[in-house]
């Protein structure tokens, strides 16, 4: 198949959220050395998406550009290098800096590809790195500090399940957050051990009861705001919270009494900075992992899945109605 | 000399500050097992005192009590074991528990009591210990971190000055944030690499410019609220905030952007349990340090020295004044 000299993409022209995508014909790119280029077969759209098109990212890029982190395509072309071993494969990909996934091709650096296995669907192959990968490296630093348990918030989310599954597979028990008593009997069957709910009146006993109980000394925070002070002040002394998201668009509230009697730690985590921390074989184990020993409890639900032509619609909706499921943009 | 069988003590009967304090008439402690009686020649009055009298100080202790978490006296009778060594010492020495040395007598563990060089007076030897040894500690994290440079704020209090003088002295820059301008050019002169006052319109560039000058990754914060916030954001990718006071009363409020995408972490620091981490070896180290190779670095300016008669006047003056110097009591 030839590749034509042109294709359309989703860009972002005005940091308005959703407002500010228009499907444009560009040029179709050319692999670099150690680049490769994929034909996209579906894209995942993240919370990071959403945060980067109403520029609350952090990380500062010009317009227009092209959103999208990862995407499930195939290897069509290849610079120089090591992408020549990717040639016709369907894999998994990440994309090099800040997105590029929601378009009909996307460059890549051959090391953020992953070839995927006949049993993982172009749309769960879609959402393969971001969340799976942060779930795998946040349960990872849980082992590494010899935990026997987790707490977690936001546990409904997409990433909370996973961490609760693969936290079960680990043999770690699992003390999760949520916001809605609806959510509570589902999570328990999923494997969590404790389910609370933070708007219970005695949520915060029973949360410091079950961290004391399991010694539980490391919390994945995708909430931040008071929440953050509120679990960091349950649990145990020598206590750490990893921030991975704000999702309560507020910023992180200790308490100086928390932080100081406990010696407690509040850090930031960011998975395209543990890449770079654990390096790439770390990496290639986890995705190894993910689409072997973890499958399926590394899948997501996906709520819809929609066309290029559709897909403003489409994230317009997700924006609006987060923590109901995922939705995935299908080019070819 | 008898030891009288009761002593003057000046106890917290209410959590109302200076005016929950009262001289009382009690009995004279004995000391059990492992412990000592010192004779109190003087005693410090911190601002976890402060915390304490008005039960902010996070570890709760039931009423009536004496406070004061150090002093300097002379040992005059021991329990069993190995206080029968500091017999008769004049002695620097921390509370067991959580106070105490505001009394004419008063008993510790002897290995809480550290003899006293002869040119180190009553009054200073009075503070030896919590302010002195958290400097100490502080810049020993900074060592451990293979740190070329510290970020303070609080700069002008006397442990800001401590930090800025032993930095000094173990060849470290140190960036230091005043509230006032008045105090720039004297901390300069204390050794002061850069002073910047976070009322200056461009304080926050100056402050991340000589951040990322120096590859300040090492922060110590006395002040809370946004202003731990400010400084992780000055600093550069995985900086550390060490929180060791609240000046501001407020939360720690740190932009949760700051904390991602730098992968920066707070954390509480206590001496107490920063003595317990690192054990007895390295405090008698430290204390050694301090009297000698880092004496008068670690010397505090004494505003004023108030017998027990007066010294609840004393200490409410200093509530009401913190940050011009520190006030003193003295019992024999």
């Amino acid at each position: 198949m030839p590749i034509p000299l042109t294709m359309r993409a989703l860009q972002l022209e005005s940091f308005d959220g959703p407002d500010g995508l228009h499907i444009r014909e560009v040029p179709t790119p050319t692999p670099g050395a150690g680049q490769v280029l994929v034909k996209m077969h579906t894209a995942a759209v993240n919370p990071s998406d959403l945060m980067f098109m109403r520029n609350r990212y952090g990380i500062q890029r010009t317009l227009p550009t092209t959103l999208g982190f990862e995407g499930c395509g195939t290897v069509v072309a290849t610079g120089s290098g090591l992408g020549v071993l990717w040639l016709g494969r369907r894999v998994a990909l990440a994309t090099q800096a800040y997105g590029g996934t929601w378009s009909e091709y996307t460059i890549t650096s051959a090391t953020n590809v992953f070839p995927l296995k006949h049993h993982i669907s172009d749309a769960q192959g879609a959402m393969l790195m971001v969340n799976p990968l942060t779930a795998w490296a946040l349960i990872d630093e849980a082992r590494r500090m010899r935990q026997r348990a987790i707490v977690l918030n936001a546990a409904n989310s997409a990433l909370g399940r996973m961490l609760i599954r693969i936290a079960t597979l680990r043999g770690l028990a699992s003390i999760a957050i949520v916001r809605n008593a609806a959510y509570v009997h589902e999570l328990r069957n999923l494997g969590a051990t404790e389910v609370f709910v933070s708007s219970d009146p005695d949520f915060f006993s029973h949360l410091a009861h079950a961290c004391t109980h399991y010694q539980a000394r490391i919390g994945f925070d995708a909430v931040a705001g008071e929440l953050t002070g509120v679990m960091l002040k349950a649990m145990p002394a020598r206590a750490r919270v990893l921030v991975y998201g704000a999702l309560s668009s507020a910023s992180v509230d200790v308490d100086v009494s928390t932080l100081l009697f406990g010696t407690k730690v509040v850090e930031g985590f960011w998975l395209t900075e543990w890449i770079h921390r654990r390096g790439m074989v770390q990496v290639i184990r986890a995705m190894r992992d993910i689409q072997n020993a973890l499958y399926p409890a590394m899948t997501t639900k996906v709520t819809a899945t929609y066309p290029l032509e559709t897909a403003v619609a489409g994230i317009r909706a997700y924006e609006e109605q987060m923590g109901t499921g995922k939705i995935v943009l299908q080019f070819h």
